[in-house]
């Protein structure tokens, strides 16, 4: 049973029934009926203006978004431990033409605006340093934490009164809102959230992610995102096969039914491991203390999962999986510590 | 009735299966069973040691290949109406930081020996003047012509005695060799290709293209395109979607048996008004000379294509049609000219 | 004698006595009370608020000024043969991130309406496109042909109605005012130019040259050229020397009798052999039918200039040069036809 | 008296010498005769092959070095306080088409072979994170502090072992040589360095500084710095004005005679406050322990520098003072703690 990341699950049914769905022909590119509904779909679901466009990947999504917000002189707030420092070759470095990482600690990858403003309070107004010009979240973080509605807004204050865009990489945006049970306009425009990378296929996609633009600026930057899109060679020549999986991922709250079934399973986990968890559990990703002879014991027994450095492990669940499905890990969890 | 592209059609059934083949739990990114079958799958196919990647796009494969094989200030020798130069918003300046594209006129958008010898004698030798460093051709042209293998050869010599990279855009590769009948090496390494973009999409394909390497620098530039393709957001996070669908275009001829039935279609409408044809007809496209009123007549008879400036039209066939599928448009042309 | 470009001519003594002027300390940068003066210098020779900013080299002016003006996906119209296409490495994709160079083919490296307007109608609004975004010429031209204000102006309508930048390389603008005999604002912002590259060093400077914004966007686009000018390496430790040399040319209308005598001493020549010029001669430039032999006798008798193609010759005449001060060249030439 | 920087003094009289006596007419750019001078006059002063370049700023002799050790997928090991992190305005970024500044802390804005190592040793070697590609440290640091021979060659071992091309931003580098009292070689190419911008302006010019390769790939890395300096706009149009400054400055060991000067100014300044310092005093740089209103009384008393943070100040010597003529200052500081 493999546990490495949610990249590695099939595409989940509904998607590949909509793939099927969408196989006549119809305009190349994004002229097809598929893509126009795309902006539609998510002003219902975020109850605001929403321009949306399908990427790649959500490294695509990023760093479109990071492009937009930020000039090649400007500087990116961030996590030292976000995906776009991490995990992404430099690729907010080829997107944005240069643009700096200013990078930042903070417990379980989240951003504080105390650490956010302290920073900004150090970089001087002159031509020599660049200008902060954009904060991006991970929310889910990489290490499975939640923001809350209120500290994201926190975050989103800071960013208004110091001119800068905001951008959230919501790669498990979906097992985020599962766990805070609120509206997905909560946790973005609402709060300040200018851009956000709308993850699916983790969550049951096949290809295909959504970069999405809120507020005044959403038209003017969504037209820009679109140069960028075909100068990075994202403007896949059959878009519709990407737009009818986004649709089918929100139209029906596939994306939250889903998202809840590997919350769930992450939490049937860490309740059977209470003491060695290295972060609390709020989405589908648990980190343990695990010796080297426990992880081999596990993956003996058929448990597949990352180690996390040593003495420590990641495993991640996934939209196929839920409480049930994993109790023969739960089990053999438990079982480390009779 | 559509010609407006071959991006407009459905995908084919056996790339539809083999994506359901392919819908198991497995590795991300390119770390899965059906990725790790490209490099032998591509060297059968082209009788020596390929190095293949997928990725989105066209775009992104050709320019991949050009960030490979030329370096910022150098120049990429191309014609004025290639794909890369006219359609994709400056992508080749995005992928290769700068480098410029030394554009040269020439019919059916093919380039000829002379032309870039005669390019190559005016650029000294200092620093001010970029140095050229690769050549890149259509196969099949944007005009739908076909480079017979001495005409590539020609032009590999030039690019191995000017120490130049060679890429081939092959957007419609299955179309040239279908045209041609050769094997897929006469016309790329055997003729001095290093890099080529092999199209799979306009041929039946949903997403993804394959990205080519050939000969004795072919590993160490699949492995810089490899930090390209991530730096540019193309690698994919469910790779296997990709490779499944590429392996099953090249597995059992099915890129040819696609090509030859567009190919027929087209040479069924050229057949039909053989005065009126703007280039030879030697893969799916065809350019007509077509009045406004006579454009209008076959719209209302329900064929859909795209004009071509004034006074002429482009019509693109595609693997789901044949030389009987088209044959309504075929007698409908013919009436043109009574 | 030296006839190869006015790069090679000593620095003018003015000029050498303010830099002797300007030898104190003062705060470095742009900090110092010289670089301040600029602004306000150059406002009353174009009679209009001017931003200015000095940089290294003319090179450095014109990518900076169309680094502000286009985006890196955006395209800059200019002549097949000017400066900066074919002479600076491509710069200009590196300072503007990949923007495309436009070129057109036109007499005397001369850009005119038509072509301009020509070429933008080609250019479809769809995202496949690169959109033209900027217009640059070079006054005086590489052929040492002048625009007069009346040509700058139809480019400058053009430029306003495409929502275009509109950019002057004046490596020679000084050549083109004192053949002219107009003022500097009415072939700059009276005609529609936006930023304006003011050569220096060729006119009798030592290091830096001058970049111009003017209009309602000279402010946001001189702060913006400011990031770009640190970012490239361009923002001088001790700035004051290059602000002196910059005023010393300009407050006593230095820079344009040192033009005027430049460009009398073309006119000497030119008049020894007018049926030998392949161009008009309106600066300081002379284009000349010159066989190989006739060549090596000038150079036997100590004239040095560059070959310019097969059985031409390119003459450059320089602010140390007069009319009489050519006239052994003059002689010489005339004795050629005799 | 300014101790706001060594940029603010002017130029020493054997460089306006040397000036006035390069004001003869000779080829543009850098085919004069004093250009031609600089590998020469380098190889000796550094007892091996040296190729050696002039460039407008320290800024783009940090970064061109930069662009010819790491791809833009690259990162680069380096100081936390660096100048290139951080009053660069990201100029790295645009060098090297986004490399990654993997920052570190230390004191005294020293790196040391543990932390470089440690850092190493987290980075995986997969496609999803940038590839360390080079160090980069400065001599004399940003906080005046002198790496001896030894810890360079340290810092240049683990270069090697790991293939990391080695920088050394030489701002002060004379003022570090002064403190050592080695040989250049010492704590370059014999340490493992490939690549040093060697600093003049702060010392004494007065445009101008030089970047310099040692080593097997010397030759071509200063072929390709050529190309980065042409598209950069640093190629000036008079470069004979720049190298003889150079040539000036290193040929009879001005550029030693002027930093001792400094050191020693920095010295008198030091012994007068020893308890005050936050850092060991090895070069030109002084940080100390000041109070709001202990500055405000040495400013009232002629003395300007920069306040460092609260609480502290930085003062700068330079190469026209010596512990008499700083005495002044010497004295004034000694008398805040009587």
């Amino acid at each position: 049973m493999h546990f490495f990341s949610d990249n590695t699950t099939p595409v989940c049914p509904p998607v590949m029934a909509a793939i099927a769905a969408a196989d006549h022909a119809d305009h190349g590119y994004d002229g097809d009926a598929w893509s126009a509904r795309l902006d539609g779909a998510f002003s219902t679901l975020f109850e605001t203006e929403v321009r949306a466009l399908w990427v790649a990947t959500g490294t695509a999504a990023n760093c479109i978004a990071l492009a937009t917000l930020c000039p090649p002189y400007g500087g990116i707030l961030t996590h030292e431990e976000a995906h776009i420092v991490a995990d992404e070759c430099g690729a907010p470095g080829f997107f944005t033409h240069g643009a700096t990482l200013m990078t930042l600690p903070g417990d379980g990858a989240k951003l504080t605006p105390d650490m956010v403003a302290g920073r900004l309070a150090t970089i001087r107004g002159d031509v020599h340093q660049s200008p902060a010009r954009a904060i991006s979240i991970t929310q889910a973080t990489e290490y499975g934490r939640v923001y809350t509605p209120a500290e994201v807004a926190a975050l989103g204050d800071l960013a208004r009164a110091h001119g800068l865009g905001f951008h959230m990489d919501g790669a498990r945006f979906a097992n985020a809102i599962a766990h805070l049970g609120c509206a997905p306009a909560d946790i973005t425009w609402r709060a300040g959230v200018d851009a956000l990378s709308f993850g699916c296929v983790k969550n049951g996609g096949m290809v295909g992610e959504a970069l999405l633009f809120f507020g005044p600026q959403a038209d003017a930057r969504a037209t820009e995102a679109k140069r960028w899109r075909k100068r990075s060679g994202h403007l896949f020549s059959k878009g519709r096969y990407l737009a009818a999986q986004i649709l089918a991922m929100i139209e029906d709250d596939l994306w939250l039914a889903n998202a809840r079934a590997a919350n769930a399973a992450a939490q049937a986990l860490a309740q059977s491991v209470p003491t060695r968890l290295l972060h609390p559990v709020e989405a589908n990703e648990l980190f343990l203390r695990l010796s080297a002879r426990e992880a081999a014991q596990l993956r003996a027994a058929g448990f597949d999962f990352y180690d996390w450095g040593e003495g420590a492990a990641r495993l991640v669940t996934n939209w196929a999986q839920d409480a049930a499905s994993v109790a023969p890990l739960a089990a053999a969890l438990k079982a480390l510590d009779p």
